[in-house]
């Protein structure tokens, strides 16, 4: 059956077209997701060449505002950064809303909650931000591959994707890094690890950084502006500093890829001692129309 | 200054969505060059990541029906075959005509004759072909790294972009190769070779073929659906079989990345005993809408 449904491209972690990271949407709210194969969903997400795809359909759990499922060209995946706040400027527009201070999410990975600034900045939850040692000797294999020095031990991430954190001695180094591509995809498949997050703290800053996402393995050298490696970076930095309040953490990306992404995260210290992890930016809509399935 | 243009993304070598290469047209017709900028074009075009972006611009020599840029994430290009249909195709829904024979696109490669036949199939005339022998010793180097034999001499082939013509025993031994990419990409880069056709005959068929293009040194393992490549092929043959008749080749492509494309090529016999070189095929607009610059 052929379907004409609303779409939208949206430009993640900026105001300025083409700066960001961009995703595609497709409002599936008003038909019956039956309708649509997941072989569909996969051959659209494979089309569209970008890294992630994504449909909205109604919520099949109270209280949610709309399920989300996000596929990169090659899978589906249970949460994504980036896709999600997207899919939910995207949500705002496609519904008319204008108001709304915080929205639910379905996916596969459960409930994300999702807040809106009056600015209009959307912030999500991570759903999860599991932290591991690495083992010295694969420290110092990618040591090797990243040509640069780690000012504190590498970690492993796991936030839906699984990162490696690697904090290098300022902005400025984790600018210029040079990485082998082709080395790191091989290291990276051999262990199981998803890609590579560097970063660099901003001198005179007290929590702002220069990030960059590797994930050569996926066929994906550098991602523009990666929310799920801005979890796993702020993770990471409340594991080394033990922060006992909430803690502001302003990153920038995509630099050496023509782009200007900001993600403004948050480590926040909840009443129980735990604490929670909070990605968010801006979002802009690029393309507005529709597509016909 | 805040523009918004109609932008189409079109699917090429195919009737079906989703089922041939897609290319992202901006319809610029309607605003002066100058505003857009070479910086701008290209940021857009690797922002949308699609293996091309194309803008269409009011033409500037006589007798032409419009101007065509054509940008890959990383580059601007003389002259693409998918973009090129696709565009077209494109022209024919923005200006609302429905009865075009043929039509004229300048761009950087020069002037390049289309034609719309009675069932909306729409052809271009290449506007080089040019084949070259190969060393002995560099067919070996490919024959390592394709792990499949050749059936007649590889050759090289200049139209616009420059490909290594390498012929299999048949369909299914091309369908079914699978070549060592990243050797690939190092050799291409060592003889300045853009990428390989890779292209097997049809048991039965007259000269159907199905055809495979790897260009692994630009970051693309496989195309999905290949214009150029489709002119290299056919010169190829010309030069292989010395047709002394028009002869008609259909190539079919993309099956192992999930799409069917469908391409329509003609080796034409002109007053002067010289040869023309036309590929062809449908398009089907997939997104429609318009795009904030």
């Amino acid at each position: 059956m052929a379907l004409k449904l609303p779409f939208l491209q949206v430009d993640v972690f900026t105001n300025t077209p083409f700066k960001g990271n961009p995703v595609a949407v497709i409002n599936c709210m008003n038909i019956d997701e039956s309708l649509l194969s997941d072989k569909q969903l996969q051959a659209i997400a494979n089309w569209t060449n970008l890294s992630e795809t994504t449909f909205l359909f109604k919520p099949t759990t109270d209280g949610c505002d709309y399920k989300l499922r996000i596929f990169t060209p090659m899978c589906e995946l249970p949460f994504a950064g980036h896709p999600t706040i997207g899919s939910c400027k995207a949500f705002l527009q496609f519904t008319g809303q204008k108001t709304a201070k915080s929205l639910k999410q379905e996916c596969k990975s459960g409930i994300v909650n999702l807040t809106i600034s009056s600015e209009g900045k959307i912030s999500f939850k991570a759903p999860r931000a599991d932290i591991e040692e690495i083992p010295q000797d694969v420290i110092n294999e990618y040591r090797k591959i990243l040509q640069i020095d780690c000012v504190a031990a590498p970690k492993l991430l796991d936030v839906g994707p699984i990162w490696v954190v690697y904090l290098t001695s300022d902005a400025e180094s984790c600018y210029n890094a040079n990485p082998d591509f082709a080395q790191m995809a091989i290291i990276n498949n051999k262990y199981g690890h998803g890609g590579i997050i560097l970063a660099g703290k901003k001198p005179g800053s007290s929590q702002d950084y220069e990030m960059r996402a590797f994930v050569p393995a996926d066929g994906v050298q550098e991602d523009p502006v990666c929310g799920s490696g801005s979890i796993a970076l702020i993770r990471y930095l409340q594991d080394l500093h033990n922060f006992t309040e909430t803690t502001e953490v302003n990153i920038t990306q995509g630099g050496r890829l023509t782009r200007q992404g900001e993600i403004f995260c948050q480590i926040k210290g909840n009443a129980d001692g735990a604490f929670s992890y909070i990605s968010g930016g801006n979002a802009t809509i690029v393309i507005e129309g529709s597509i016909n399935i």
